[in-house]
């Protein structure tokens, strides 16, 4: 055999998520509606499809690995430099080479108990500790996170606003006295996937320079390419430039830097893409409801639906769901688990789940 | 600052290569030949093209994170189980992976001196300590490759076939030969991203389940869909699950995965694909010849241009062929640093590059 790495050694083979492709080879047959993995349903932007189109003529060449066409598109639109940006694979790749940069075996990170998973395994790639912290309630903690970073010495702490899976979020204001709490020397990665989906005044507003911070941001939620693998991290200038050390220069597809500034200048159809996840929003809840589940209140494009009792009827309620061909996925840890998590569908998709919910939720109940 | 891990702090920031749109960018305007990064100017299948057009409507979605299909595909192809199959966002992806799970720091690893640079980046992010071989004449030299594995204990050699940057290649009975001398717990990485393109004979013929053996391919060569990011890596089924521990598992796009089912079943494309390599082979031979240059046989889409003094000179050369507008490179280490490394490229492409060469020779030795 080859000699892993003692680590590698001793590394689990699970992997963070099951696709739903794999679920549909396990059945098979393909889900009717597709609405456990956040996925806009929307599609990008025509523009961005246009653009996408037109760069696969040109696939014969690498795509440019500066990717400064896209990262000078990003710093207009934020008003900062570009060397303040880096793209990457999907928010997941740029978390996997963030965590190398500043992790080692032993290392200490702190989490939030059932936050993203993707993020632990990277974590545990590179032998870090994971400290996980409570939610309070259905939100992350940020000054227990805070708290957690004092009391292990934490390099790095993770924090999703919006959240997934609870689909709540904090203020600003709240970020941003996170962040003055913080150790000068802890990095707070402050993931923000689905932040164009929530309320105005999310958006926590920080100097791009303070060295306790790393954004990250995609393409794959509200501009709706998920499936085009590109996100980007902002910070630090000294920070953004040691990704060139480890990263896959030539990682991001050329096709999908293409898109990404297409979608990006396409302001009226995010426009539209962020009513048309509200309005799916009230319709979820609305489906909820009825069936006498409580729908959370969601900053994001799914919504958290309380089954009311254990994570066993969860699990049996995602399974009865996916037997009738409805796609959704659930929170990991207790107590969330006693939720499903369901994306925002087309109408069509949104009928399916409502005419399959009380269908599940009286085989699951059985 | 956020705490870097001393190994990371330690890395220059360097990269292996600065893109042809960089050097675009410098020079204030476009080159009108691209011949400097082995790409396929003959670009990929048509049928690929329109594979991808047909996934960059449905990119919403996010790609099988497991790549079944075209998992199965290339285990068809191949005739081996599709257990034996990682995909990664090309080449350069696999490779970051693979000695992530093999090197820690201070472990040893084996290359030629002039090999592939994005290896010995990879290599050095993690901590390994590289030991060189030199070429024997223009071929990398397998023999002293296992000789200098014995005496350093290292745990994986890397080893091109063909070569790039000399375009050489060796018969299959050498690599044969070659893995029968390894130790049982050393891996050869088997680069073959041109084996496409090479004679055939080329390829050796290796058991599957051969733990001291994986080979790497790719779409981005012969299938010409560098832009789009997809290799892949065939080993022993437990190697190749080892990569499941730590990449990244939705890094390779929906759009590439499409494109590259699609270009493996059109053979008669790739047919001609070589063959318009093999003629743009020779014409890039003839070029260099009339201009007093030594062409060095290739088994790949480019030609090795000896050009008969040192380093410097190759430099100038280079440059100015740049300032001419057309974009070429050449072998970073002496003694190849002697020539320069072209591309195939269209007629149109290589018409350019013989109008320019005379030129560029002439100004370089002034």
């Amino acid at each position: 055999m080859p000699r892993f790495t003692p680590l590698v050694a001793g590394l689990p083979s699970t992997v963070p998520f099951v696709g739903p492709e794999t679920q549909e080879r396990q059945r098979g047959q393909p889900f009717a509606a597709r609405l456990g993995a956040n996925e806009s349903v929307f599609g990008p932007s025509p523009r961005a499809i246009a653009a996408m189109v037109a760069a696969a003529q040109d696939v014969w060449k690498y795509g440019d690995p500066e990717s400064h066409d896209l990262r000078q598109a990003l710093a207009a639109h934020h008003g900062i430099g570009a060397g303040h940006i880096v793209i990457g694979e999907g928010i997941d790749g740029l978390l996997g080479t963030l965590v190398r940069l500043l992790i080692a075996e032993g290392d200490t990170v702190v989490t939030s108990d059932g936050a993203y998973p993707t993020f632990n395994f990277h974590v545990a790639g590179v032998g870090g500790v994971l400290h996980k912290v409570p939610y309070r309630g259905d939100h992350e903690d940020p000054m227990a996170l805070v708290q957690a970073v004092r009391d292990t010495n934490a390099k790095l702490v993770y924090l999703a606003n919006p959240d997934n899976p609870m689909g709540s979020h904090h203020p600003a204001a709240v970020i941003e006295e996170m962040v003055a709490a913080l150790p000068d020397d802890t990095l707070l990665v402050l993931d923000e996937a689905y932040v164009e989906l929530a309320p105005d005044g999310t958006a926590p507003d920080l100097p791009i320079d303070d060295p306790r911070v790393i954004r990250m941001r995609t393409f794959s939620k509200a501009h709706g390419m998920a499936g085009a693998r590109v996100g980007y991290a902002m910070g630090a200038a000294d920070l953004i430039a040691a990704f060139n050390k480890l990263r896959n220069h030539f990682g991001v597809s050329r096709i999908a830097q293409a898109g990404a500034i297409a979608a990006l200048a396409d302001g009226v159809w995010l426009d539209d893409v962020r009513a048309r996840v509200a309005a799916g929003r009230t319709r979820l809840a609305r489906i909820a409801t009825k069936n006498g589940l409580t729908p959370l209140p969601s900053a994001t494009n799914f919504v958290t639906m309380d089954c009311g009792a254990d994570g066993a009827l969860a699990r049996r309620v995602v399974a009865e769901l996916g037997a009738r061909g409805v796609f959704v996925r659930m929170p990991f840890v207790p107590p969330h688990d006693r939720c499903i998590r369901v994306s925002v569908g087309t109408e069509a998709d949104l009928d399916l789940f409502a005419a399959a919910l009380p269908l599940a939720l009286t085989a699951a109940r059985t």
